[in-house]
Order: structure tokens, then sequence, then C-alpha cells
């Protein structure tokens, strides 16, 4: 069964008209044929469907029925990560995707090794859409930046800020309150700065840690995101 | 700082002496020089020492200190993972022992691609070793198998059963009694047979869901270890 995201201006009478990039995708990678379901998101709905055609690189789908879409968490995260170097900010959106994250903010960091070049962030959109795609998601989470870390937490106004921390003396679990919305700021693999660590205590961080064990760049905003997306 | 295991036999009069693998691996790969501090973990207890000398491949280091090692989790976790292709597997076991994983059992199962050689145990647990270094265990996870599904079933006894199963009716989460130890089956890729799934019930095991997302194989495991280890 594929998934695919479509607009509203794809359906009309009954039918889905796929093309672009993803026609490419479900034609030639996935090579749907007719009679083959799937589902296509649009504005928050799952709406299940039936190849019927196939011309080339657009596959257009019968509709079969929709219904709510059940893959977004209740909670919303957002992650303000810390720039890494490559794979590894690859493997953060894509998990992070697949546990439920929201929407992620890039941090140029005073540790992050490297400055992703102009048009990554389209590439960090493309993985996303993917691992949205895989996990059977019920929206696109955004990706933003990378921007300076004072820009980043203006844009997570509104939620209840933490800070990953190892050296924290509250772990992440006891800092759970019930809200609708949460943003974890996870550094670089050497961590936060002390002033970086001040800019967000200021703006309301909590600090917190995962336990004593130490979880690689790549793996600690996952599982921190996965903690806060099962809570609720 | 660097953190190694080591045996009683390797410290006397205030002196550790590290060797073999390890004194290579500090000696020529991480390249300690005399001053350089480190842990050593030895019998569940973290001694801090003082690199007092470098011979060729041979580490030398005084004690400085020790106290009860931290790096373990109160809840134990085994998991049960189905034979996953490589780098998969790899992966679940560096992740598993980084959130904190005691103990892993390998198993054959119907839907598995690929039948690990012999001598891939000897390297899973170099890989565990490997991470229960990275991420300041107290201990190093043992990994056995690959097995039947029967025998690691066996070998779970004593402990609560969850197999992780998508379609499920009973978040992971809701399934969390207390119990001071839990093992949690995870299937390949296409997930546990219609079969596996009877024996595993019959062996008392509850199915356990992890959302409405699909995780990648190598992901999943993870995740679930992740929040079965922060319960507590």
């Amino acid at each position: 069964m594929f998934w695919t995201f479509v607009d509203a201006s794809q359906i009309s009478d009954g039918t889905i008209r796929i093309e672009g990039k993803q026609g490419h995708h479900l034609a030639r990678v996935l090579r749907v044929r007719p009679g083959e379901r799937g589902v296509a998101i649009c504005g928050g709905r799952e709406i299940e469907l039936e190849v019927a055609e196939v011309q080339g690189e657009r596959v257009l789908g019968r509709v079969l029925g929709e219904r709510l879409a059940r893959g977004e968490a209740t909670t919303a995260v957002t992650l303000l990560q810390a720039v890494l170097p490559n794979p590894d900010f690859d493997a953060v959106i894509e998990g992070g995707t697949a546990v439920g994250i929201r929407t992620f903010i890039a941090v140029q960091a005073a540790r992050s090794i490297g400055h992703p070049p102009a048009g990554r962030q389209a590439r960090w959109q493309a993985i996303a859409q993917s691992a949205a795609e895989q996990s059977h998601r019920g929206e696109i989470p955004e990706v933003t930046g990378p921007m300076g870390l004072s820009s980043a937490v203006d844009r997570a106004a509104g939620t209840r800020l933490l800070a990953l921390e190892p050296a924290a003396s509250t772990p992440l679990l006891h800092a759970l309150d019930g809200s609708p919305a949460y943003t974890i700021a996870v550094g670089p693999e050497g961590g936060w700065t002390e002033d970086e660590l001040a800019t967000l205590r200021a703006r309301g961080a909590v600090t917190v840690n995962l336990g004593p064990r130490i979880l690689r760049a790549r793996l600690a905003p996952v599982v921190a995101a996965a903690i806060l997306v099962q809570q609720r």
C-alpha cells in the first residue's frame, strides 16, 4: 500500500491526479499498477484510493473513501536542533519524522561542525516528505533554517521549551506537565555552550537529561521526541 | 575522558593494566597519553583512573577513586529481536545499548531476511561493547543467538513479555505495570507472522503498538526500549 500527499487541486469528480515528482515516485520507483490501493493525504484527511490508470509518470486514482488522518500525534513536538555533520542531521529528520515531530528548526550552534550550503533546507524538506510517506504521517513536517539560536527560539513561542543537557538534574519525564506543545532544543555532539544554555534559560527553557547514558547526537533528539509524543 | 571495561585481575596495588584489544584501542585509536583521565568499569563499579604510562599497546593507569556505576537503568530490558539485514541489526545493537538494553536475543524469524553466518554473534558482541563504552554504560549487554523463537522466549522467563505489533490495540505505555524486568519482542521489517504471534501470546506476551506511525525496523526497538527504560 502506497502513501502520498496531495493538494485539493489534484482531486476532482472522485479522481486523484498525481504528477510531477510524486507521480514519478509512484510510477517509476514503486511501480504501482492499476488495481493497487493506497492513501493520499489531503488537508488532514486520509483518502483511500485505487489506481485506475498509469500514464507515463502520471497516476490516476479512483477515490474509495476518506476519513480523518490518524498519523498525527496529539502532542505537537518541535525539534530545535543544532546543525550536525552529515549524515547525522538527515538521520535526525528521517527518524524524527517517523516518531512524530511536527516542526524542525535547524540552528547554527557554536559547536556545530560545518555550515550547510544554500539549498540544504530543500534537501531536508524532501527527506521529511519521504519519511512522512514511509511512516504514514497525516502531514509533512516543516523544516526551517539554519538560523541563529535566538531566532529559532522566537519561532518556538507558545510552546513549553526544554533544552537537552546531559548535566541537567531534571529527567525529561519529570518536566512534562500536560502541555499540548513542546519544543526540545538539542545541541551538537559537544553540547550547547554555557552562553547558549544561558540564552535558552533566559527564554524560559527547562534543562532536562535523558538519563546517565550518553546518546549520540543523531539518536538523542529522536528518543527525546518519541518520549514527548507518547506521553499523551 | 575514555571509558573502558576491565576484569578484577587487571587491578593490583592501585594500578590498572589494560592490554589486548582494549589496550590497542586506548593506545592506538584514542591515543591516550600520561595524565589523561578515564573510567574503568569493573564488577559494577566505576573506577576513575589517570594514565600513568603507555607501553606500546599496554596502558597502565593509576586508580584515583571509585564509586557504584551509574550507567545502568533500574528497569532491566531484554530485546528479543528478529534478525534484520545489515546494517540494520548492527544499528539496533548500537542504539539499543546506548538507551540501556541489558540483553539482546537474536531470533531467526519467518520473515527475517538473511541468515547471519557463524561468527556474527561475536561481531554483535563487539558492537555492544563499543557502544557500551561510548554511552558510558555500567555493564556490557549480552548478545545471544540467533535462535528459534521458542528458545528465545525460554530465555526471557521471569520478565514481563511484550510483543510489538502495529495492529495491536494496546499502546506500549499502557502495558507498563511497574515490572522490574521487561522483554520486548520486535519482528523483522514485515512483522511477526500470525504463527509467531500465537507462539508469543501462548507464552504470555501482551501485544502492544507504538502509535499509528510506522517505524522502520531499525528504529522501532530502540524507541520501544528507550520508553521502557525511562518509565521508572
